[in-house]
């Protein structure tokens, strides 16, 4: 239960512990989400990034960034909402391991001020929100996707995210703001 | 004395108080950075992602993100070392903000669970290693640079780069990981 809740809370902002990068490059799977039939969209890794953020509370630690193609990118620079059909946004979400390297330069450099750095350790899940103001009307105009491996998570899941993303219905469903 | 050993301590993993953003895109700044002649290179906000990473202690909070450019991130992605020259690293510094609206959402999601979401807030400052072997012999082939809204820091500054990433030797000198 906690799971599908916590898979809800979609793109950018929240987590669950599901679904992730099909490789180093972000090559399509083939696989869709349910309900949304949202493809893992080929070669989001290298889209533009929107912002960062880290998670913490409970097990989940997690380091995260959103990325956005073209579309969501030039939308999010220029304030624009609701953003325009094709516009996709991706969700990298790490779990986050504590960087002994880092520390030990840290603890060179400033003795005593007790820095911690934490970098992305192993991929947890990416999620997807693609605008189609059509098809995915009943939903905000958006499609989810939640994928852990390059496979999607359930329809359970699935049915939680629009409800999590309703709370930002001013900024067109969208958590994340571009970091500047 | 302690601002000078933080800015030292460069690309991508570890902190300072300084410099940053000449605007939302990136434009490149006129001013170059002391002893490596390093300027903001254009549109390195548009560059792909290496990692993201979050650095507490003391007073200093920061998520972060590593952009690359062609060549860097494509020798980050084939594991090559050394980097070629061309290859450009930019460490973006953002002080952490705690975000209400996504706790109040984490909150109604997991009752009890304690999670927390941080954001990037007001950018703090902005780093790049710029590889020319020739150029940079001296210093590991890389030439440092560190920005606050445009503006380089001082002489002193950029004096404790390379001798905070020599412990990265064994990477040619970069701390950054890449995450997939």
């Amino acid at each position: 239960m906690k799971r599908i809740v916590l898979a809800g809370i979609a793109t950018g902002v929240l987590a669950d512990a599901i679904a992730c990068m099909a490789s180093a490059y972000g090559h399509a799977d083939s696989k869709a989400s349910p309900i949304y039939g949202v493809k893992i969209p080929p070669g989001y890794r290298d889209w533009q990034l929107i912002s960062v953020n880290h998670l913490a509370g409970n097990k989940l630690k997690q380091v995260r960034a959103q990325l956005g193609n073209e579309i969501a990118v030039k939308a999010f620079r220029e304030g624009k909402l609701p953003f325009p059909d094709g516009a996709i946004i991706a969700a990298l979400h790490w779990n986050e391991t504590s960087s002994d390297e880092n520390n030990e330069v840290l603890a060179t450099g400033f003795p005593g001020a007790g820095f911690q750095s934490f970098v992305a350790g192993p991929a947890e899940n990416i999620q997807f929100m693609v605008k189609d103001s059509g098809k995915y009307a009943a939903t905000g105009g958006w499609g989810f996707a939640d994928f852990k491996d390059g496979k999607p998570a359930s329809e359970a899941v699935h049915k939680t995210c629009f409800s999590c993303h309703e709370p930002a219905k001013d900024r067109d469903f969208v958590f994340t703001h571009y970091a500047r």
